[in-house]
């Protein structure tokens, strides 16, 4: 057995059935490995960014960490700005990057690059494992740090000779300690429970504020019955990793993504409970706009923090405050088909009707999509995923990811041309792997979000050259071409009816893709 | 006059009058000064590797820096895996990498990331702008940076504060000084050049081995005297950022990629002779290879490095040992177009026929362009451009950029199937600015290079699911689709003599695609 195989061992012990892959030279004996351990699933993505966007999807549905296999300083640069993303939304990934032989750094061929510092900048732990006899034991932990909550990102940093030196033969080292998950107790957040109860106590000027998984299963439902029974306000952050909502299950709105109307909504609070989240800030600093939302002079008390166990406090406050009575839900609204012109409230009534029962939804619709989460609260009961880290092309990896996760379930990708543009080769993972993926690219032919920023940050009306920068119709991208090319079939919509016939056809086949022109 | 319209001015003071620009909101002053200062000619591309990537190639044929416009950490991590081919190459770029304001920084908002870090792993130089006051002296160091020899990668981060911010009117601060190439003269080298001399006379046992710019204009034409003269061996390190060759030129030959007949290829020599190249090693390490490619003994005599005036140094060389007669150079040769099935030496000889006057040619065809040098050597004269840092997806970016920098010539990016995926993006930018761009690609439907490195590792045979990991045929991409997509007519060619009516129709319009199916 050499350190490849050693590894794959390792890794499959730990729990991680999944890698996601774009090797080359130095990766090749972990890719010979798979032919000999059948267990590892390996999913090759064209450009690394698919590759390490497809594991934060598969995280986040998944609940467990994906491998991937990246090739040296570059591969592990490729894929980056979706670790960023993935770590922003506290999903954990271990990644395996390919290094030189130990012997062949020194003589600075091309490909040497500070590989340490490319993954410091967005991992929480690296490492790289200096000979085979300890492949076994970074390996673990590796996955061992991957599974700490919350979710983190593991680097394993492998040379080429490591890989295909044999593993000393000999008694079994002792596995490293199964991967277990930390929690966080009431007892370590005491001082601030009972102006917590207080707080809730208070009714309407206090506002819970959700985050990380205190949106998803019993914590969300807890945090409804707190409301229900206190009258305090129920928000969740407008960025989460998942969301699960509709039908069933209490409506928690997003805190908006606009400065103003993110004030406003916090402006009545004088007191925010944070669980799981963050004091809330803008997205971007704007001239003359504060940076954090809360309103000024308010309190913000925390309840819990990433990682915790959100579902236990949260019942010991149900507990506290007296709150036994049920949420309030959502219910199940029959949506109707809608027909006529395609408006971005039509779009997302159309939605609304179509959605299927555990559908997911990874959004990256960016400005066309700021109305779906109010018009689709009593859908079918799905999953929501949004993009953390900002970091555009996130969508189309994830979808991918998360549909490798949950087989049976549809997946539908919401996401605008020019955020599908940075990550397109997603199309011909999901061609590959059949997946159940609706794409549906929203074409306003513009980077529309950022001539709302121009007029935001006060650099006034774009002439005809910053205009230029922002928009994508010279020449127009023809999305049926882009999907065809990467074996996805795709139909073009230009009105509601179309729309809602294309979503439910693409519902019953593979992956495949909707144009909708805007 | 703001920041953002104060470091526009200054990096046209400074001689960069082109930036390519994948612009967020971090980044909207600087895209509004473009409407006031028409100079600075601004290229959108849809992937900051498109960005980065056309940069290197800019400066490869213009010989002075442009600048790039990313926004934040993961806009910069995107564009990394360029920097790092244009950095091995050693191509000048001034980056703008925008960053929150920053009173934001402290606020942990989604998009902040470790900027420095990122920046640090492929760059040479790397400021913080801390104020507006400072944005002038600031830009003015990036491109004197850039500026000197061998060319540099300089990152400026510009916070957006400071680039919205107002310009202390007042007298204006001098202008750093003007950008100077530094030259290292022969005395700098002293202690080798008797032994040189010495070497050049032992003749056909010595060899000069070409790297940087002595593989362009009177350095290479003075090396081919030398090896005239004395009778010593010429090559070429493989990967050269840009090689001047064909017609009226000195043949150099490359050093082969492949570790055994690159020993081979150095086995005779008892000495080398570095004008601007590096002792040679070996791309990747394989098990029981060397990685150093030199003989066992040889001497290696440095008599430049890069950066340095090789043509002084050689031609005081040449004085040294009395070469004054001329070079061998590469007669013209006539090649008739090629006809009959996809052979890769048919291939090589249609290009070699139909190659026009002063084309750049960007090569990234991998596994199938290994015998172009050869058959190309009698073509017309043109420039040859290889990826430096072996980071795949460098071609089809680096030719927009190269265009943009030579109107009026003809590039041709040669690429494979597998590499172009990485940057496919980059046809956009072609169609958009109408570049007289022919795209060829190199279909076989696979990683094949990878195919024969597994074997070269020692990994062996691939199994099925290795096999799977590197191909690429299920789906076939459909290469007019793609190009089709983003606004790029295409062709497929089955025959030679469709791919050479195919390039030479190619040839008279702006940005086309030929798939060339093997």
């Amino acid at each position: 057995m050499n350190g490849a195989e050693k590894l794959v061992h390792t890794l499959l012990d730990g729990g991680v059935e999944v890698c996601f892959a774009n090797p080359g030279t130095s990766e090749m004996h972990f890719v010979a490995a798979l032919d000999r351990i059948a267990r590892m699933r390996c999913v090759l993505g064209l450009h690394e960014t698919v590759v390490t966007g497809a594991a934060d999807g598969y995280y986040r549905i998944a609940d467990k960490p994906a491998a991937t296999l990246l090739h040296l300083g570059p591969g592990l640069a490729n894929g980056l700005s979706n670790l960023h993303n993935a770590r922003k939304a506290r999903s954990a990934i271990v990644n395996i990057v390919g290094d030189h032989a130990v012997h062949h750094l020194a003589l600075d061929a091309p490909l040497t690059s500070d590989i340490d510092g490319i993954a410091a900048t967005m991992s929480d732990w690296v490492r790289t494992c200096p000979t085979v006899a300890q492949i076994g034991d970074d390996g673990a932990e590796a996955v061992r740090q991957a599974h700490l909550r919350p979710g983190r990102i593991a680097t394993l940093i492998l040379p080429a000779d490591v890989a295909w030196s044999e593993f000393p033969a000999g008694p079994a080292r002792s596995r490293s300690d199964t991967p277990a998950e930390s929690a966080v107790h009431w007892s370590d957040r005491e001082g601030n429970r009972d102006r917590i109860v207080g707080a809730l106590r208070e009714g309407s000027s206090t506002l819970l504020l959700l985050g990380e998984r205190a949106v998803r299963g019993q914590a969300r439902t807890l945090a409804g019955q707190l409301a229900a029974a206190t009258g305090c306000g129920l928000l969740a952050e407008y960025f989460s990793a998942r969301v699960e909502r509709g039908a069933g299950r209490p409506i928690v709105p997003r805190l908006p993504y606009a400065v103003d109307p993110a004030l406003a909504a916090l402006a009545k609070y004088r007191r925010i409970v944070l669980v799981g989240a963050k004091d809330p800030v803008a997205f971007f600093a704007y001239p003359d706009k504060p940076g954090r939302l809360a309103a000024a002079g308010s309190e913000i008390l925390t309840l819990s923090v990433p990682g915790d166990d959100h579902e236990t406090l949260l019942r010991e406050l149900c507990s506290a405050v007296g709150a036994t009575g049920s949420a309030v839900l959502a219910g199940r609204a029959t949506h109707g088909l809608q027909e006529g012109p395609l408006t971005l409230e039509g779009i997302a009534r159309t939605l609304a009707a179509v959605l299927p029962e555990h559908a997911i939804v990874v959004d990256e619709s960016v400005t066309s999509g700021r109305g779906f989460d109010a018009l689709t609260a009593h859908s079918a009961p799905h999953d929501w995923l949004t993009g953390c880290g900002g970091s555009i092309g996130y969508a189309l990896p994830a979808a991918a990811g998360a549909a490798i996760a949950a087989p049976g379930r549809r997946v539908i990708a919401l996401s605008g041309d020019g955020s599908s543009m940075y990550s397109l080769q997603a199309l011909w993972t999901m061609a590959r792997e059949e997946l159940d993926v609706t794409v549906v690219i929203f074409a306003n032919r513009a980077y529309s979000i950022l001539r709302n920023e121009l007029a935001a940050v006060g650099a006034g009306t774009p002439g005809v050259r910053a205009t230029d920068m922002l928009t994508l119709d010279r020449p127009v991208l023809d999305w049926l071409d882009l999907a065809r090319g990467m074996g996805v079939p795709g139909t073009r919509v230009t009105d509601l009816a179309s729309l809602g016939e294309g979503l439910q056809r693409s519902f019953a086949s593979g992956p495949s893709l909707i144009e909708v022109v805007l």
